[in-house]
């Protein structure tokens, strides 16, 4: 992460400052561990200046709670009473649902990530965060639950200075190409592949 | 992250409780982003469930702060004022290096590596934390300022129930072949391509 020039300046009239001050849309996608909790702990550094966060989740199930949730909120504790770090919101959007659920075989479900989806295309219009995590935003979109073309739409015309990161599998390739950075979260070895079940505290 | 049953049991005499309850050695690599910060998200993650969390950062340089710094001391100092999540540590190891020194160019950062990772040794014999991240330390292996055999002995017989994620590109082998968890974070497209300089509060 290197503090340093780019290797090259592009020809785009932009001044270096007005480069670095373009808000950044980032997609972390892939089979492999990492694209939520790599997301969560840049919301954290967000949070260390003083940005406002909020991260919504397109959740695998209601009941669903990840230890980030806590801490977050005991982040936000901390912003309230001390004025440390930003403020955070955490919302789960809709009535949850399986990620392993199948594209349609739910209205309620569709409906539920339409009206999460709305929320957030209000929010950004008003510029009400700084930083939005959109976790596991891929899934709606694979399963054309979303209108990929008017969420790209919507991401790349959001107005003021709002960064936007988007996590899940099989981003489709319209996010890729609208986004600023993009990570392949590749799966080389896992701890189920030997049989081990998730951990309290490691995968969730 | 599924929390359900493993495709296969394998056929090593533990049982699911024995195996759920092994802890885990993880290591993040690849020329992508999001090493470091899913390794933080992970560190967060940990806290919460309160296990007492070190991180061990082979940082670039002596001045590198990183906004995780910031934030994790400020959940330590809640787990010390008000017992919420586990107790936090934080150390730069070393005088510090430049990530593009080559291997052996300098004598007191290879003496540097060399201290940090025997304090590390003395911690895991100890069993002194829960959950240790080892930001960065490939790139010592990759120099060969440390003796990868013995990381990877040191790693493989710790004692106790620690967890240990390590960060940094091109991961030897050996600790690949070690560790349970592998994810290689795999470059898409990132913003400095755009001819961007690094922002505080995304890229640190």
């Amino acid at each position: 992460m290197p503090q340093g020039n780019p290797l090259e300046v592009p020809d785009d009239g932009l001044t270096t400052r007005a480069r670095r001050n373009t808000p950044v849309l980032a997609v972390h996608t892939g089979a492999g561990k990492g694209k939520s909790t790599a997301a969560f702990g840049m919301a954290l550094r967000a949070w260390n200046i003083g940005l406002n966060v909020a991260v919504f989740q397109f959740v695998k199930s209601a009941k669903w709670k990840v230890g980030e949730e806590a801490a977050f909120r005991q982040l936000g504790q901390l912003h309230a009473e001390r004025g440390v770090g930003g403020a955070v919101e955490w919302h789960k959007m809709g009535a949850g649902w399986s990620w392993s659920r199948k594209a349609g075989s739910d209205n309620h479900h569709v409906a539920a990530a339409a009206d999460g989806w709305a929320e957030i295309k209000r929010r950004l219009a008003a510029q009400r965060h700084d930083f939005y995590v959109l976790d596991e935003f891929t899934y709606p979109l694979k399963w054309g639950w979303l209108d990929v073309a008017d969420v790209v739409d919507t991401l790349l015309s959001r107005p003021g200075y709002q960064h936007v990161v988007i996590t899940g599998r099989d981003a489709p390739p319209e996010l890729v190409e609208a986004a600023d950075l993009v990570t392949d979260m590749t799966k080389v070895k896992h701890p189920m592949d030997a049989g081990r079940k998730g951990q309290k505290g490691i995968e969730w």
